[in-house]
């Protein structure tokens, strides 16, 4: 039978043939946690008696979410998270000077066709190269670090299809928020999107990532790009190796199609207080804004850097910025492209690899009344600092132009 | 009679002659508060029932103890500030992406002779150039901002003259620290420190910074560094003005006299929980640390971050690293002059204007249990995080040589 890429690599890791509603134990190919939740996993461990790993060299932890530690309370919890990794040998240990665990994840770990669990919801990130990636709870993750295997009830595969090319200013946040906008939220629950891009650079890894990531946001169970030869000359260049493609059978059947023609879509944007409310940035325009936020596990790469960067040189922020590259790599890389120098002359904050806003977790938190524009993954009530506050979400050109404007800003008018 | 100039400045804020011991309400030049004062010093206006300031262009505000903020109430804080701001157009307003309040008084306003007093006990930091300058609490502070006035008990100058060069790893920090170290932290009480340098060039103003910074530190009054050609040069650089020189007069008298020569100085460390309990580098030297911070009011200076960068060039940090300019104009410069590169190549995290760990705020507090090296001004139990942490305070040469090592070492070793 022709199998789809979710089929294709739930087979192999179950052992047999799968196929959609199936309930299946299957092996998993890397766990990761980070700082925030792999405390939990480390006491589900602890509670079950032991902090076995079934294979060091496929634990990838890295401290994200309170790096550096805003309170003792956090880094009472890397301090914890140390000891496990002293304790256990574990090679694949990020502290808190490298990065978002999921760019770290797509720099330097995934590969096509793998399964990958995490605790964090944003482990669909992963799925830009084309892995089914999933993120668990504290509970299930501990279990896949001790055993090296999972559950899943396979998801119905979903199709979609990017063709064309986006215009200047579209990135991967405006493919996802079109997808979002146009089925909601919940549609895709229990079912796994598959994208298929006509021409594979016409959407690189960057965008992709984006897409991926916000994956949980539609409820998906995994979204996956269709490994092709933009997944293949990414991990080629960023890793030096040449990474073994899984695809779908070329007549396999989905649940479902959905088209997207790229060179039609229009910068997008989530209003307040929901992923899937989105408008497009003209519906919104002229809205004031207190604060932006540039980054995050979703939009925090270098392409992402650049569009901000673009719109910002040789200008100055109206609006108090932020900006955080995702990762060590990606700061490193943006000081080389003389990215920081450009946001840093604009007016922006800038350091790099922490969650830093987009969860409220520290660094720009939202105060009460305040509007918020980020190109992080959520927007609902209370998730960047004070329920009392609004987000929009956004892609970063939309970002950078309104924080040149202090009020939400099409970039295409500037 | 010839005047100190302690009396000379308050001679002249007060209207009439002065002597050690007097009490005499003076005017001030320059009042000035952060964010997480500033929500005090307001509230005192409000309970006092007015918003007046006595004249605008001599407030300054800035937000740099909780910038960005690390949590909601910090952020509404802020919020509660810059309305304020909005309402008595207060030009000197320095939101979070500015730096610390102490440095841009330094880089922009303060200047010789003027008394300045402001919302936090760091303010000596302006002694730098020969202001007397000193931290009140927010109902003094809220008294001064609504009447340009503020009452003082006239100190006694103490006078310290530094003679020769200092060696190639020494620093403002290990002057700061010779002079706690003989006199204990106590001693200062109700006095004032004149400093005179014979060879001006040899003690350069981020030096100063970092003394008068500490002079708080040494329970000084104010501690001032007397005007001379290193001063002038300064101002004139920084702010394209040539400033007005205040000296005291040559026969002034002085409580007591202490000499110091530079040329002598060790590498010195104030070893925890005080900031007199100093020793030797050599002292300590081996001692495991697990977090090193170079930045803060007293050591985020350029030529600090030059010693961090000298030291730290084309190696790898082998402690988590937390690197912090003390302002945006700092910032900048270090990316100018390829320090920020340099830091970043080495692995440490860097971001910009926020004092952040030094007290406990955010961006890398102290867990239990570990050890800290820093380049701030207190190591008291629990200033940086918990009080079960161990702080070291040091220059950024041998915090940078700590950082490399992981483990206290003497940068003359390297």
């Amino acid at each position: 039978m022709p199998q789809t890429l979710t089929e294709k690599i739930l087979s192999r890791a179950s052992g047999k043939n799968v196929s959609p509603g199936d309930v299946t134990e299957i092996k998993v190919d890397l766990v990761a946690f980070h700082d925030l939740t792999g405390y939990h996993v480390i006491e589900v461990m602890e509670d079950v008696g032991t902090l076995k790993v079934f294979d060091r060299e496929k634990l990838v932890i890295a401290f994200d979410h309170l790096a550096p530690p805003p309170d003792v309370r956090s880094a009472e919890i890397q301090g914890q998270i140390r000891n496990f990794v002293k304790k256990t040998s574990v090679p694949n240990f990020y502290d808190i000077n490298s990065g978002i665990l999921h760019q770290i994840m797509i720099e330097r770990y995934a590969n096509p066709g793998q399964v990958i669990v995490a605790a964090d919801s944003h482990t669909s990130t992963s799925g830009a190269v084309g892995a089914f990636a999933q993120g668990l709870g504290a509970s299930d993750v501990a279990a896949a670090v001790i055993t090296g295997k999972t559950w899943v009830m396979v998801p119905q595969p979903f199709k979609i299809t990017l063709e064309g090319k986006p215009a200047r200013w579209i990135n991967g946040k405006d493919i996802a928020l079109k997808i979002l906008g146009d089925f909601k939220a919940d549609y895709f629950n229990g079912m796994s999107l598959e994208i298929f891009v006509k021409e594979p650079s016409a959407v690189p890894m960057d965008f992709r990532a984006t897409v991926s990531n916000m994956g949980i946001e539609m409820n998906a169970d995994a979204l996956m790009f269709v490994p092709d030869q933009e997944t293949f000359n990414y991990i080629k260049t960023a890793r030096g190796y040449e990474p073994q493609m899984v695809t779908p059978d070329s007549d396999a059947k989905y649940v479902d199609e959905y088209n997207i023609d790229l060179s039609k879509l229009d910068p997008l944007v989530a209003a307040p207080h929901s992923v899937d409310n989105v408008k497009s940035v003209n519906e919104v325009e002229g809205t004031p804004v207190d604060q932006v936020f540039i980054g995050s596990c979703t939009n925090g790469r270098i392409s992402d850097l650049e569009m901000a960067a673009k719109i910002l040189k040789g200008k100055k922020v109206k609006t108090r910025t932020i900006v955080i590259p995702a990762s060590y790599q990606l700061f490193k890389k943006a000081l080389e492209l003389g990215y920081v120098q450009t946001l840093a002359d604009a007016g922006a904050i800038i350091t790099y690899g922490t969650c830093g806003p987009c969860l409220g977790g520290h660094f720009g938190i939202a105060g009460p009344g305040e509007t918020i524009i980020s190109t992080s993954s959520r927007n609902f009530k209370g998730r960047m600092g004070s329920p009392d506050a609004k987000v929009y979400l956004s892609g970063p050109a939309v970002a950078a132009a309104t924080a040149l404007e202090g009020k939400i800003t099409d970039p295409r008018r500037l």
